[in-house]
C-alpha cells in the first residue's frame, strides 16, 4: 500500500544483489526508517526484535533468511543451523516454524549449489501467495461493506471498527481486516474506520492508525473503551478483526479486547466479521475457550508505554504506582456465537464447524 | 485512608488558621504532594486544573472555596463573585452546583460578619456528611464480598473488578465502589482487586492502584480489553464500579469503558454492582441512553500520555500518528438490564424504578 504516496510492501527482495528490505515497525507511527538485512542473524534480529511482526510478515521474513544463509553456506549444517536460529526467535509463532518446515522440505534433498537460487524463489512465491490471499480477502470483504454502503443515505461513510493491526504491516500488502477496507476505498465508496488504539502495545494507534492515514484511509483513533459507546449510538456499521487462530468449530483468538467489541457488537446488532485466512484456521481444535493456551507477556508492557517526546525522540514512560503489579494476557477468544461471519480467502463463510468443513474440505482428516 | 502508613483524607482544614489542604492529583501515582489552598482563587484553580477531581470531593473543595472568600470579604457581592468563579471552573459538574447551591442559599440571609464561621461549618460538615454516606455504602457492599467469600476455599481471595477511580481520592475518605473493598480489608476478609487502567486518563492505573497499594490492598493492573478474558476463565468474583449518574430507572452512566465491562459480566455471570450514592441518583431522568449527553473532551488526552520518565520528571509522550484525528467520549451509559445491584447507602437494591422509588421515597416528586 503506498507510504507518503508510493507503494510499498513490508519487505521486498532482489536476489541479484542478495538484498531484503524491510520497514523497521518498532519506529512506527513517529519514524519511518528501512532496514536492510544482509544475513540470516540480521533476519532472526528483525523478528525477534519485532521490528517485523504479524504471522505472515514473520514466515516470510524467516524464508528470505534462510535464502540470505544459503548464499553463505548452502551446507546441510548450515540449512540446520540457519532454521533453529530462526525458529528461536519467537518460539510460539506457528507461521514461523510453517515456513521454516516448508523451506526445509524444499531445500534439504537439493545439491547444495542449487540451494540459494531455491530458496530465493521459494520466498518469494510465499510472499506472492500471501498478496493474493489478502487480496481474496479483500474481494470478499468488500461485498460486505457495499451491500451496507447500498443501504446508508448517499454520501454517507460506512464506519468500519477495527481492533489491533490486521493491516498490511502484518502481512506483505493488503492487510487481512484491512484487505476490505482499501478495496472499498479503491472502489470509490465512502468509508471511515475507527482504529482501537490496542492496548497494551498500540498496535492499533501505532500501526492501524498509521498505515490507513498514509494511504488516505479516513480514520478516527479511539481507546479501547470507547467502541460499545459508539455502537450503542449507531456510529458503527460494521466490525472487522483479524484473528490468530480460529478453531475448527469458527472460534477466534485474537488480540486482547476482541471479546469485548464483539459483546458489543451483539448487543447492538452490529455485524461482527472476522478476516480468517485459512492458515489461521486450526482444524485440530474445537474448543478456543479450553483449547487454546493464552500468552502471558511482560508486565512492562502495560506498566510503561513508548511515546513521542517534546524533543522528537521516543521514550518510555511509566503509568503505574511503584509496588504496583500488572497481568497481562495477550489474546482473548471470541465465540463462534458471537461472530457474523467469517471472511476468508474463499469467501465469507459462518462461524461454524460446518461451514468451515465445507469451505476447506481438503484441511479435514478422513 | 492510609498513605505511607498514615492516616489521610483527600482534604482537611482548621477553622482557626483558614487553612485547606489537598493532595495534588495531577502529580498521582509517581508524586504525593499537598496543596495548601489560601484563598478563592486557590480553590477555583485546584478544581478547574483537576488537582482535585471526583464529585463529591469538587463538591467540598468549592464549599471550602466559598468559606475562604468569606474570611476575605464577607459582603454579598462578593459571595456570588466567589459563587460564580467557582461554578465556572467545571460548568459541568452537578455536584458542584448543588454546593454553591447549598453554601448560597445557607449564607445569603446571615448578617455578614457571620458567614465565614457558618460557612467553614458548613463545608466541614458536607465533608463528614459524605464520609458518612461512604461508609454507609461500604458497609453494605461488604455484605456482598462476605456472602462470595463464605462460598470459596479457605484462603483463596474474593477476586474484584473496578473501573477508573471511584475511590477514596474521589470522595473525602473511603471511596464508593471502594468503601466495600477496604471494609472488607477491616473484617479481615481475603480480597484482590483487579484495576482497569482505564483510557485515556489512566484514572485506574494512577489513582485506584495507587490508594490500594498505599493502604495496603493487593491488586493487580490490567488493560482495559482484558477484563473479558478473566471472567471468561473464572478469574473474577465480582464488579464493582462507580456512577457519575443514575436514572430513575438504574440506568448507569460512568467512565467511558463501563459498559463494556458489564456486557462482559453478563456473559459470564459475574456479579455487576455499581456503588450509587444517592447524590447520583436523578429521578428526573428514565432513559439514559436517550436523555444523558455524554461529555466528549479533547483529542490530546487519547492522542498524548502522561507518565514517569526515566528523569524522575513526568513527561508527556504521543500515541498516535501525526495526521490522526481522535475521539474522546468520556462517558457511557450501561443499561440498568445488565446491573446486579445497586450500592446505595440505603442498602443493596435492584436497579429499577420500583426498588429505587422504594427506598428513596422522598425524592420522587408526587
Amino acid at each position: 500500500m503506498r507510504v507518503d504516496g508510493k507503494a510499498f510492501t513490508t519487505i521486498w527482495a532482489d536476489k541479484a544483489t542478495a538484498s531484503v528490505t524491510v520497514i523497521d515497525q518498532t519506529r512506527l507511527p513517529h519514524h519511518f526508517e528501512l532496514i536492510s538485512i544482509a544475513d540470516v542473524e540480521a533476519a532472526g534480529r528483525a523478528i525477534k526484535t519485532m521490528q517485523v511482526r504479524g504471522a505472515p510478515l514473520i514466515g516470510i521474513t524467516a524464508a528470505y533468511g534462510v535464502a540470505l544463509a544459503m548464499r553463505a553456506d548452502p551446507s546441510d549444517d548450515n540449512l540446520e543451523r540457519a532454521c533453529g536460529l530462526l525458529k528461536a526467535t519467537r518460539p510460539t509463532a506457528v507461521n514461523l516454524q510453517w515456513a521454516l518446515d516448508s523451506m526445509r522440505r524444499r531445500l534439504a534433498p537439493m545439491p547444495p549449489p542449487e540451494r540459494f537460487d531455491a530458496a530465493f524463489n521459494q520466498a518469494a512465491q510465499m510472499a506472492r501467495d500471501d498478496i493474493a490471499l489478502c487480496e481474496a480477502i479483500g474481494r470478499h470483504g468488500l461485498g460486505l461493506i457495499k451491500e451496507i454502503a447500498a443501504r446508508k443515505p448517499r454520501g454517507a461513510s460506512v464506519n468500519i471498527l477495527t481492533h489491533c493491526n490486521a493491516g498490511w504491516l502484518a502481512t506483505v500488502d493488503w492487510g487481512t481486516a484491512t484487505a476490505p477496507i482499501y478495496k472499498a476505498q479503491e472502489a470509490g465508496l465512502e468509508i471511515h474506520v475507527f482504529v482501537d488504539e490496542t492496548r497494551p502495545r498500540n498496535q492499533g494507534a501505532a500501526l492501524t492508525a498509521w498505515e490507513l492515514g498514509q494511504h488516505g484511509v479516513p480514520h478516527t483513533v479511539i481507546v479501547d473503551n470507547a467502541g460499545g459507546h459508539l455502537m450503542q449510538h449507531c456510529e458503527i456499521d460494521l466490525v472487522i478483526v483479524g484473528t490468530d487462530r480460529t478453531t475448527a468449530t469458527g472460534d477466534v483468538c485474537n488480540k486482547i479486547g476482541t471479546y469485548l467489541k464483539a459483546l458489543a457488537a451483539s448487543d447492538n446488532h452490529v455485524p461482527f466479521y472476522v478476516a480468517a485466512p485459512s492458515p489461521s484456521i486450526d482444524f485440530s481444535i474445537s474448543d478456543g475457550l479450553a483449547e487454546i493456551p493464552i500468552e502471558i507477556r511482560a508486565q512492562e508492557e502495560v506498566s510503561h508505554i513508548l511515546g513521542l517526546g517534546a524533543d522528537g525522540d521516543i521514550h518510555k514512560v511509566r503509568l503505574i504506582p511503584q509496588g504496583s503489579g500488572a497481568l497481562n494476557p495477550a489474546f482473548d477468544v471470541t465465540p463462534a456465537r458471537l461472530v457474523t461471519g467469517l471472511i476468508t480467502e474463499r469467501g465469507v463463510i459462518a462461524a461454524s464447524r460446518e461451514a468451515l468443513a465445507k469451505a476447506f474440505p481438503e484441511r479435514i482428516r478422513a
